[in-house]
């Protein structure tokens, strides 16, 4: 069969959406994995799919695959790509948009023309549920790396991420420390690190490295984290604009126990149809 | 405006191709820069481009940009998927399509329903031609690398190529001698690394380390060089089945001033259209 598809990105994390709303198709993981190949398929970091809901009280279901086949929860980049779709498909006409994911639902706002905010949830600070290891919530924790003393922040965003302040995010060790604290004991289940360049209490700049990836252009949670982060250490306001190297997110957390929001761009590439 | 392509590869070397027979478009080098971008793009080793002829002894004209914008002469991959192409949206119905090219005419046979012939032209083996430091032409040269002493032979396809015998392609150290090798002072424009092993006299198998690149899935020149240069030490027959980590080739070439044949497949992935 023909399947139409969309490439679109997020700041540079790249997807081919699908929509099987108007469109009848089974993708088994296998056929994920060869439409995934940058050089014997589409080329993407994710396929993201649209289905009718299960559920009468959202518009959507929608789901997300690995470039490996693998089915994720979360993808704060790919949510926006998502809402900018199903608009410029004509699928709905809402503004707000809510969505099920294999995570729960989650409502998607379209601003403007270009732009697309989405509700993050709300960052967890205990140790036990990052998972990290340390007696006590604290807004900083000491972490010993072979010899060398470091000071990070732990936040989950629904994943486990560790953030270091860094003068300098051009010149901060990313590829040096990213893996060596991704696979850090006190991390029971790894982390991502974000490297984090305060330029003023409204405006940051921010790298991540991604757990089981390496460095991305555009890490979606991290950059959530980031602002957690530099809130708990008293160093942003509650919105915050956040430089990555693939584009800026608008981010806004209010504190404890309430969600943080992120506002950012979501363009299409070209649309596609592959015989699959 | 709204531009057709339609995205193919020749054991994984990869292209977008764009008919500018049928439709009118200028694309600059920074057009091409950003098409070619994997994740902000479509992505792809190359742009092909299919004009009408600008002489009318020949059926189209035929250009190669690499993902950098600049222009590049020759590619047995592309060549390949340019003639595919070109029979596959009905822009002829000749099995053998002659082509202006950047470096001349060459000419392209359809081989059954997948399968395209090219001829890769006459292989030069005097060092002042390749062009390689060395006193008279040679079937092997010895060369010193950081005190190691390589044997290998010196072939130019329209470029340089240097070929090495390895007892197995999967254990050779094509990443640690391939950036040696390349910029080695007896190549004076660089070169191209090949890692032959020998299978039997009919079939080998091939790992190649390109000028500038890296080591690629599947280098068509490499392939004729690496064929040429069994022949030269005597270890194949005219006709030989070439492995490489894309796929398969056939190769064949008769010996002294007769041009390399190549035959290897041509697959189209999908169809697209992008707003310029």
């Amino acid at each position: 069969m023909l399947l139409r598809f969309t490439k679109m990105h997020g700041l540079g994390n790249d997807f081919a959406v699908i929509d099987l709303v108007t469109q009848h198709a089974r993708i088994s993981a296998e056929q994920v994995r060869r439409l995934a190949d940058r050089h014997f398929g589409i080329g993407f970091d994710q396929m993201l799919i649209v289905e009718p809901p299960q559920n009468p009280e959202v518009d959507f279901r929608y789901r997300i695959f690995n470039a490996d086949g693998s089915e994720v929860e979360q993808c704060g980049n790919g949510a926006r790509c998502f809402a900018r779709f199903v608009r410029d498909k004509k699928l709905t006409h809402k503004d707000r948009i809510r969505v099920e994911t294999s995570s729960g639902v989650i409502e998607l706002q379209l601003v403007g023309n270009k732009e697309v905010r989405v509700n993050m949830g709300v960052p967890m600070l205990e140790p036990a549920a990052i998972p990290f290891q340390a007696d006590a919530r604290q807004a900083t924790y000491e972490l010993d790396l072979e010899r060398q003393a470091l000071t990070l922040s732990a936040v989950s965003m629904g994943n486990p991420h560790a953030v270091l302040l860094v003068e300098d995010v051009d010149s901060a060790p990313v590829l040096e420390l990213g893996p060596r604290l991704e696979h850090h004991p006190r991390f029971p289940q790894r982390c991502n690190v974000g490297f984090l360049q305060i330029i003023n209490r409204r405006e940051a700049r921010l790298r991540v490295f991604e757990r089981g990836v390496g460095e991305t252009l555009a890490c979606g949670t991290g950059a959530c984290a980031a602002l957690v982060a530099g809130r708990l250490r008293g160093l942003l306001d509650e919105e915050v604009t956040m430089q990555l190297p693939g584009g800026t997110l608008k981010l806004a957390w209010k504190g404890d126990n309430q969600p943080v929001i992120m506002t950012g761009p979501a363009t299409r590439v070209y649309e596609g149809q592959i015989r699959l």
